[in-house]
């Protein structure tokens, strides 16, 4: 119909196939590899994605976007040609934007801090992180030169994982957010202890996986666009919305952390199976941004996995695979025992009360690197500081403190703030969910999850990356980022928890 | 060194890595593929194939190939170098004579070839086929057309597969091998019947599994280098030396050909793992050619595989894993049972003494179809007139004679006689093998593979493809290709065999 509409559409087909093979030998070297091939998978992975980098910011690339972008002009904003082609002018210009220099010396700057960084956790000597966390920071503060129009320089590092979001809006949620949540973790403190007791009994490994399969199978994963592995951290990828996999992983002593992760990879798996096939091979294709993943992670995860209406249905079908760990332990009982909060010095361990803690803590700090108004130097002094100010707690040593997370030495700046917009993301589209499906609890009770999934397809996930994420989330829910609903979530649950003990 | 060589390397490695990445999509694709997965994965594999296509047979590649040719003509021509540009030279001549167009046509027509021949053959309806068989000949002789220096036209097919291979010398071998073991086939049905009435019994998949496992360990297949996987058809795949994965698969009813299924596998997989690392990323990894590959799987699975010696040493083992099928069956019995001879209608079960006549009647026939000497029209009248004289057997209808293999209508001509070189070259390789290392068969009746590999390791596997095929056998064996140790072979073990009868 319009040929530079086509002649785009066939460049960027050839870009999504190269990120797709990307894709799946980064899942190959996960679950797959066997140890001797590390280099030849570095080597496959770095050359796909130099080629696909050269590709889509080649001048082809730009001259048919720009033909493209004249030729459409005047039509429809909301056509799906011109969502294409915004999203596409969006990506292109941050891609180029960026020196191939840059990236490289990036490459090279955080591939040494990582094996810095390991050492430093293992030894928990922030020392010797400091020089290379220094140069990660240095290099976030060129990367925001590039950038030269943003309100403020963090802005540039938050857009890579959630595109049009903002330091200000980031900030003014978290000011709402984190007075409201230290005092309700404050509050829960005096409750009378809850008893897991069994959750430190041995459990077969099997069963458990069993189990997870069924429930997933019911939340609706589709065995034929997708599979489930394991490895040892658990992940999903997508090479495309029609083959989806997912990993799970064995966790000794920690019974119920394959079955949370199974439904939290799921969660990110159902989204990218829901993507429309017109958006395949297009730069349309794939989830919107972290937040909005994470969000659907979490909301099959927590709103749905650690929810009584869940356990209603499924504990009879837990209790008879095993007796003996459960067979005399009550719903009730089990629904407090796996929603137990407990303020802990691991962010990755931490509960529904507690998790936007660590996150807030982390990106504050942030901030504050990227500004310049903290040094990396007095990192950990303000890592202790403010974990004993919002929970209570001061950690023995430096792995259990400001070392825990790959991130920063991975380069990954603007990314931990995408854990708590997905959790209050998850909760505002809960609640508009059950506006308009009043039946919302009484269906996963029955163990339903089709009307769910259904509106979740419909809203949200076929879209796939048309809309930019605040855009799409008022669209369905009504309202932008809000952290209210999630407050009076987990004032709801864990007041009436609470309450009846 | 010489910058000259520096850039030619540097660009066969960009390929090199995409070739690779093509081979692990091809292996996901049978091995771990969901099925919805089907389009995406060919979109993949497409735009990879045509990547690595384009860049080998860039004008980049011809000026670095040129300059580095000037650069090393006065070298030692043995060097590493010299036999790099050699290969190099040779393949980029092969890829480039070969217009691009005709390869579009060719992937179209054999992809309607091969749906037309899967109906043909379950309609055992040989006319279904005849158009689509007649335009693949037409492609092949096209081709043919693009090497106008060769001394047969098959001479150009042959090459592909076999490099400098010419028609007239597999003539040559097979008017000696023909003859000799049609007329073995005939003194061996007087002999008296063979009892294998117990590999009709149920067998364990899982134990038999694990026995393979076993004897694939013993032969020294590296698991830190590879792994191994269950798929529909069998096969061995290698992404540079340091990740070789082979497939086995259970056939209910014949229990052991997941066993020698997976000894063929291993001896592609130790080639591939043995080939030096100085090759990896070049012209010259991986084997020389599917005949010499073709030998290593079939001197693992028969001559080893097959023999007393083997089974001197791992049948105790087999028992033990299957006392009720096997309990009562002598390592005599057991010897006879799995290498009985029995002229057959398929190919792929044929064994030692008959393969080979399968073989040359299909090469036979596709020199006639080349030449023009036979039409497609007369193929199934020949190819039945053929199957009584060489093998007594007429096929009672076309899907068990002329329509039986997928490789006509995959476009593969000149395939088939890469079987049959496999054959001999394996016994050329174990006949001097025994020349250096006489406890040869003591060595393998202590389960002892050591000797073996470390010499095939040496001898051949390390080369990788640094040696014209026949060369290299010629290096090693001190002769060129030769039918008369297979006759040896055969008459020896088959002697033997039938007297103790």
């Amino acid at each position: 119909m319009i040929p530079s509409m086509d002649q785009l559409k066939s460049l960027l087909a050839e870009v999504a196939d190269l990120r797709h093979a990307g894709d799946l030998l980064e899942w190959d070297e996960r679950v797959c590899m066997p140890d001797g091939g590390t280099a030849v998978h570095g080597e496959m992975l770095s050359t796909l994605r130099r080629i696909a980098h050269e590709k889509f910011t080649s001048k082809a690339v730009g001259d048919a976007l720009a033909s493209a972008q004249a030729a459409i002009a005047d039509g429809d904003p909301q056509s799906a040609d011109r969502r294409l082609v915004a999203v596409t002018a969006r990506d292109y210009s941050k891609a180029t934007n960026v020196p191939a220099d840059y990236v490289a010396e990036h490459a090279e700057v955080v591939s040494a801090a990582q094996h810095a960084w390991a050492e430093a956790r293992a030894e928990s000597n922030f020392a010797k992180f400091e020089p290379h966390l220094e140069k990660v920071i240095e290099l976030k503060r060129r990367y925001v030169t590039f950038f030269p129009s943003v309100d403020h320089p963090y802005d540039a590092l938050l857009d890579d994982y959630e595109p049009g979001m903002k330091t200000a809006d980031v900030q003014s949620v978290f000011a709402v957010l984190r007075p409201a949540q230290v005092e309700l973790i404050r509050t829960l403190a005096s409750a009378p202890p809850v008893n897991d007791a069994f959750l430190r009994v041995p459990y077969s490994e099997h069963e458990m996986s069993r189990f997870a399969t069924d429930v997933i199978t019911s939340f609706g994963f589709d065995w034929k666009r997708g599979r489930q592995d394991r490895s040892v951290h658990p992940f999903a990828t997508s090479i495309g919305a029609s083959d989806v996999r997912i990993t799970t992983r064995w966790v000794e002593g920690q019974p119920l952390s394959l079955l949370f992760g199974a439904m939290h990879e799921t969660g990110h798996a159902l989204y990218e199976q829901g993507v429309s096939a017109a958006h395949h091979r297009t730069s349309l294709e794939g989830g919107v941004s972290l937040g909005v993943h994470e969000s659907q992670s979490r909301l099959w995860e927590n709103l749905v996995g650690r929810s009584l209406a869940f356990w209603r249905h499924f504990y009879p079908a837990l209790q008879s695979r095993f007796p003996a760990q459960l067979g005399a332990v009550s719903l009730d009982e089990f629904y407090k025992g796996i929603n137990k909060v407990q303020p802990s010095l691991i962010r990755v361990e931490a509960d529904e009360a507690t998790y936007n803690l660590h996150v807030m803590l982390r990106v504050e700090l942030e901030i504050g690197l990227i500004e310049g108004t903290i040094s990396v130097r007095d990192l950990p002094e303000l890592w202790n500081a403010r974990m004993q100010e919002y929970l209570g707690l001061t950690p023995p040593d430096f792995a259990r403190g400001v070392l825990q997370d790959i991130h920063w030495s991975a380069g990954l700046f603007g990314y931990f703030a995408t854990y708590t917009l997905g959790n209050l993301i998850a909760v505002q589209l809960w609640e508009r969910f059950a506006s308009i499906r009043p039946s919302r609890d009484e269906d996963i009770e029955r163990g339903d999850f089709a009307p769910l999934l259904q509106w979740l397809r419909t809203a949200l996930h076929q879209h796939g990356r048309a809309y930019e994420p605040q855009e799409l989330i008022e669209q369905v829910c009504g309202s932008r980022l809000d952290p209210a609903p999630y407050l009076r979530y987990l004032q709801q649950k864990y007041g009436t928890m609470y309450e009846k003990n």
